[in-house]
């Protein structure tokens, strides 16, 4: 390749040694250096005799590159050109001013989440859908595994397996039986130090359209529910993996990398999920957002390898009402990666209602976090938009437009909790000071007042609207000074914007 | 009175004198024997020269008198004879078995609480529509003041006052200004050591036709929403009114002292409120329940002279689910007498829905505590459930007889947590461990499971019912023994109850 564009994928591929195991006996390295920055990164067997570098440049202009490998003597040289970014792309997400998210040329990053974890691993069919869903939604981050999952609703067999072998058989598995299948089971033969290429060349097409479609891809790299025993791989055979997926995947911008699903119900110990951490933040240049998600124990994201929270609520009632404690905890910002599915399943994690989650969706965006979304309901044969995608049968999805729209009016990047705010509602200001006073929103979550009351100061007029969040109306209330009085309808899921003139 | 029944009031009157102020300058006394029991109570002056004391016997049978008086010259004595208790009456409340209530005779007491905290100062038409609806209701507890209450929505003079003296010109409060007036106000002109009898013989007229109608009055002695300055006593006129109080009241049955409503509000110290509370104690021979209500603070209920824990939430999300912690914490039963309001009013504590109120019961009750219900519906003519009493306008309040029905399906009295409950439910089982693995409670709140998955055990058949909650119906869902599953339909605030055959 020659010509590439700002934050897109320059590659160049080599032939070499296919005896072996040219995934752990060769290596390749590419060295990348223009006006503006340079890197060194590795590249990665993709099967077939075929090597392959990737790099992401930050910058328009002039690139040199030389590549290094085991099997080369000597080094292949050559330089392209980086056009600017295709329209839409605006850089991987980093994190702004300390608990807020934006896109590396700047641009606010408001991330409204949902979780589809196996979604690519299903037919072409149903990925199909599942991208045309997402094309309809507001979802501009998506979280997913890179291995397949084992659980109840997910007992049949993925489309690939990241490794060279084959699984056990799985038509013993039943609803019932499917628990004492867990982890490493009988009847799996894999060859743990050889991938299957096919497997990530589909996982790296997947990221790629959702990075076309601004949807950022959270990849979870390891999780617990397991019958092949990818969850139980030695440390050496973790970083391995972890090496060879972040030297195929990190130079796509809407890389996210999730250390883990539920990372306190594996068998790794903190220096082990420390080490592949640490791997990541050696191996990938670009510094894509990095984070851990949990079941029961939420990690120490004070650790300066997070970029930030990625949180499961740990309490089935107070869940996302602790956002800006965490958001003061850490000082980094808060994604609330799993606060229960909408749906109706047996389970409590995944059985609420679409109220409850666009609840939820308002109280996590108005105490400064980032919420996340799933659905579990069932009726449909079976497939669940939380781990197989396909269509979304819910009720909150539809309204997480309206949300963003209300949180794209607030000035600046990022909302912060009200200092002021009262016992019985949900109240934010811009995250930055320069618009100190210039926008408050209100949420009244659960609560019907009739009406509320303010003084704010008694100098600055205020445009105030009436929010119905579940009705998704935003309505002229009139202009207000002073102390004043907002009527509201007896209501649920309410709120109220006012925005300085 | 020469006959009176077993838990009735029978009271003894005295002609003395009405001269220089016979509250704080004499004194009358009475002290009562039987085979069974024996006591000493105060009487108390009832203004005109007239001075009363009242006894409730506890047993049958024949007792004896002995009154002295300051101003009498040797004793007035006599005899009466107790006859069996009126049908309805089982006595005072009682703590049993740690945790639970029951009346004096034994009968379990399951607590069904409402707040209406000034109802008996309203015009004789409210309080008579307040009868009505309370003996239409499930409730058989009631919380309210002796002192009236000056609040927003409670601006209008009560029907009588506690003291004689005069009120200050309540014409200039709005519902903009009445915060100014908090405390003791301008304008207020009251005698502090001479009661108001008329004030005191309405309220046990109310308290005689509560307990005639097996409701529990929960008499709060404090309270700071106050312009008339009764919230702002010294600590000698706090002890001279509780011992008048005590003296005229402790004799009815269904009495319940509760210290104050939002103790943590007022002006007085912890010693205060221990004198208080050690006046109550030694001068209520009966010792009915005797507890103190929060505002921020929960009170320490572990101090002996609380007989349980009454207990407003303190968060406006986590609240009656804090009921087993403390259940475990204070080792009384916990009775949850303020868990927010169903109403549309302008706060949080007042904005439920009828839906979340019915919730914040089951799980209060599942979690081995009393709940208790309010309603502050606005649209009729500020006459709020809550202050005035009047009808009922909520949809909760419909649907707790179905509860107590549920309840009382469970053999001896009260429920306690079930240990083995999952993290997605609430469940609880009798109380008494002689009826361990014969009845069991489930209880799924906002979720909606679309199945449950039991095993309690190889051996025991359990007939299992469907609960809607809601709608008020309990379904029987088939005989089962071993591993079993519970359908439920897709819907919230179900729950599973299971009885042993």
């Amino acid at each position: 390749m020659t010509e590439v564009t700002k934050w897109g994928v320059w590659q160049t591929e080599i032939e070499g040694p296919s005896d072996g195991n040219p995934f752990t006996e060769q290596w390749v390295r590419l060295k990348v250096e223009s006006r503006n920055e340079s890197a060194e990164v590795d590249g990665f067997y993709d099967g077939d005799g075929r090597y392959i570098a990737r790099f992401m440049p930050s910058f328009e202009g002039e690139y040199s590159y030389e590549l290094t490998a085991s099997f080369l003597s000597g080094k292949k040289t050559g330089t392209f050109t980086v056009l600017p970014a295709r329209p839409g792309n605006h850089g991987p997400v980093r994190v702004q001013n300390t608990w807020a998210l934006a896109y590396s040329d700047g641009t606010p990053y408001i991330s409204i989440g949902t979780t589809c974890y196996v979604w690519h691993l299903q037919s072409d069919e149903l990925i199909e859908q599942t991208f045309e869903t997402l094309s309809q939604s507001a979802f501009n981050k998506i979280r997913f595994c890179v291995f397949p999952k084992h659980y109840v609703y997910n007992l049949h067999e993925p489309r690939s397996y990241p490794y060279e072998g084959t699984p056990m058989d799985s038509s013993v598995l039943t609803k019932k039986n499917f628990n004492l299948f867990n982890g490493r089971a009988e009847g799996n033969d894999w060859d743990l130090k050889r991938f299957n290429p096919a497997h990530f060349r589909h996982l790296e097409k997947c990221v790629e359209r959702l990075g076309n479609m601004g949807i950022e891809a959270d990849i979870i790299l390891f999780h617990p529910y397991d019958r092949w025993g990818f969850s139980l791989l030695t440390p050496e055979e973790d970083l391995l993996y972890v090496r060879y997926i972040v030297s195929r995947l990190s130079a796509y911008h809407n890389v996210w990398w999730s250390l883990a699903n539920e990372y306190d119900l594996m068998k790794k110990s903190d220096a082990d999920w420390l080490s592949i951490a640490h791997t990541i933040c050696e191996k990938d240049p670009y510094r894509h957002m990095r984070s851990i998600h949990n079941c029961r124990h939420i990690y120490d994201f004070s650790r300066p390898w997070c970029t930030h929270c990625s949180i499961q609520r740990t309490d089935t009632y107070s869940t996302v009402e602790n956002t800006d404690r965490w958001r003061d905890m850490y000082r980094k910002p808060v994604v609330m990666d799993e606060i229960a599915y909408e749906g109706d399943i047996q389970f409590g994690w995944g059985n609420i209602t679409g109220e409850e989650m666009l609840r939820r969706f308002w109280e996590t965006a108005l105490r400064g976090g980032y919420p996340g979304h799933g659905e579990t309901m069932t009726g449909y044969d079976d497939i669940l938009w939380w781990s197989h995608g396909g269509k979304l049968h819910g009720e909150s999805h539809k309204r997480f437009a309206f949300l963003m729209n209300i949180l794209k009016r607030c000035p600046g990047n990022g909302l912060k909790p009200n200092e002021a705010r009262r016992s019985d509602e949900v109240s934010a200001v811009p995250l930055e000071r320069q618009y100190a006073g210039k926008f408050y929103l209100y949420y009244y979550s659960f609560m019907r007042p009739y009406f509320r009351e303010f003084h704010l100061n008694d100098e600055t007029e205020y445009e105030a609207y009436v929010l119905d969040t579940w009705e998704m109306k935003c309505d002229y209330a009139g202009t207000f000074k002073g102390e004043f009085r907002i009527d509201l309808p007896k209501k649920q899921y309410m709120g109220i914007m006012l925005i300085a003139k």
